[in-house]
């Protein structure tokens, strides 16, 4: 249940250059397209999502309730040009929807066409003010934590895959969201990336709280262990999450942090390796069940190569959650 | 040279009860002694550090500026019967400077009388409007931080001590503050705890820029790797001081994390080879130098009993801070 915002949504794209910068809109397209009426852009946006195309007062009246920013512009600022469009997007009664930086509400244009047009303004990404630090506490129910040998890996959509096959099969599940498109996706979640360093582990310690025995949390990944900039908040959300198992995510053909020149992937099985030495402060039996590997670009015959070699290095079932069954590593999860 | 406030100060204590919970007052009469006119405390405070007990009143007389709230109650927060004592220093003609989670900023009834009586309220826990994460760029000049198997465990004072021991054998270093006690004596830092987690180790590469290539920055530490809680804000402080040199901070015959129970301290070489690993990702040529070690509690004999052993088992000298010389580890440090 979302109870974030009000569905369906209208999917505003602003005028980025690229489908890299609209991940929360593809995701949110992908993952629940039944709540998405259409996309809006502006002149010169380089993006066209393949839905209708409708303004804000035909997405009102085709039933929307909320225009979701669903696109990442390069520093995760808001645009002043963009502001005119948002104030349309109130007056024509829709609410907004924003994973940015800049909170929707600290703009006071926005704010004040808010509340003369009674519509509200959601900022995903502020965290629920946490004040609790990390307890180390064991918890009831299972944790299965995506973590990746780099950011853009695939962790979200892994999750949020691996959650669905689980359903599928019978478990009992939960998708835990820790980025802005994840909890626009699943409703709810803690945008992690924006809490308080002292606070992490026990911000990651509340989204997966106490629970059945047989539950399983699927917690959304973030960073990379590897990462020069992130990964002190890979290292909380492990921590916190004390994931009973691991999925290692990973780009094939990736040797590098992108955008880090200077930082080389380690090896895959040294990746692991250094997961389960972090994961194990706070959970000694954490183990890896399998490997989801993103091989766009490879041709069917190489993918399966590549699969069956990571496969042999890692002794772990591993599948490109894009085109590859799941069920596998659903299997080896369930094989306490 | 202090910018944050101006000096000298009144040290308040408030009505805390044991002198655990005056760290702040105790580091600043220790460290700027020159800079403490006198200590005021409450009815049922069961801390008293040992110089003049003035009133705010008196303290101007003496010539203070500030008074600095030298204790920390449980939980970082502001006890409301503080507030009408925080007053009568503001309308005595002082500054209030604060370490404490809740901001002095956000009390209504001091910031009214700050504006009414012309004067600052300093908190020195709130970070720097912070945007820029780590580039994992290396920097010129070194770097040694203080690592610890726990919290409270002498990092700052390390941190402080080596420093001067540093300064006294001719070379060229600067002690750069993590926490709000180690930010009050030095005058400027972050408090690398408040610090949002995305910008961590940014934080810290700002913490330490670029420098000559024989200066030092000794750089006090946070938490530890070993903190179900607060490794992760160590780990971003590692990676973005990306440390030429570390220094493991230890209390002797302490076994777990203080409050946590279920967490046991690994053995000491064990901490050493999980710093390297982590300070490796971003300066490979990382090596520790020495260990201090806190013997407080333990007799003469005993204390050089435990010395020898931990520095026969890291191969490091080894001393104790608060009473040993340690000019051994500075050696250790300039033999490159």
């Amino acid at each position: 249940m979302n109870t974030l915002f009000e569905k369906p949504c209208l999917l505003f794209l602003g005028d980025v250059g690229s489908a890299l910068d609209a991940k929360t809109a593809l995701g949110l397209l992908q993952w629940r397209p039944e709540d998405c009426v259409g996309q809006w852009f502006l002149p010169g946006c380089g993006v066209d999502i393949g839905i209708a195309s409708l303004d804000p007062a035909l997405a009102r009246a085709e039933g929307a309730r909320s225009l979701v920013i669903g696109v990442a512009p390069s520093g995760g600022l808001l645009p002043d040009h963009w502001i005119a469009s948002l104030k349309e997007a109130l007056e024509a009664g829709l609410d907004l929807v924003s994973g940015l930086h800049t909170p929707l509400q600290q703009v006071t244009e926005l704010r004040e066409c808010a509340a003369r047009c009674g519509r509200q303004l959601i900022d995903v990404r502020i965290p629920p003010s946490q004040t609790t630090v990390g307890s180390g506490r064991a918890r009831a129910g299972k944790r299965l934590l995506m973590v990746g040998t780099d950011c853009c890996v695939g962790k979200k959509y892994s999750a949020l895959a691996l959650h669905r096959a689980m359903v599928e099969q019978g478990l009992s599940a939960t998708f835990r969201a820790t980025g802005q498109t994840g909890i626009m996706i699943a409703g709810a979640g803690i945008p992690l990336d924006a809490v308080v360093a002292d606070f992490l582990s026990g911000a990651a310690e509340s989204l997966s709280p106490d629970n059945s025995p047989e539950h399983w949390d699927v917690i959304e990944g973030q960073g990379s262990l590897f990462h020069p900039a992130y990964a002190a908040v890979t290292l909380g959300l492990i921590h916190g999450s004390q994931p009973d198992a691991m999925v290692l995510c990973h780009a094939a053909g990736r040797t590098h942090i992108d955008e880090y020149v200077d930082y080389a992937i380690p090896s895959l099985s040294d990746c692991l390796r250094a997961y389960l030495a972090a994961a194990s402060l706070t959970n000694p039996m954490t183990r890896f069940v399998g490997a989801c590997i993103n091989t766009t670009g490879l041709s069917v015959a190489h993918r399966e190569i590549c699969l069956r070699e990571i496969e042999e290095e890692l002794n772990l079932p591993c599948v490109d959650p894009l085109c590859g069954d799941l069920e596998v590593i659903v299997r080896s999860l369930s094989s306490d």
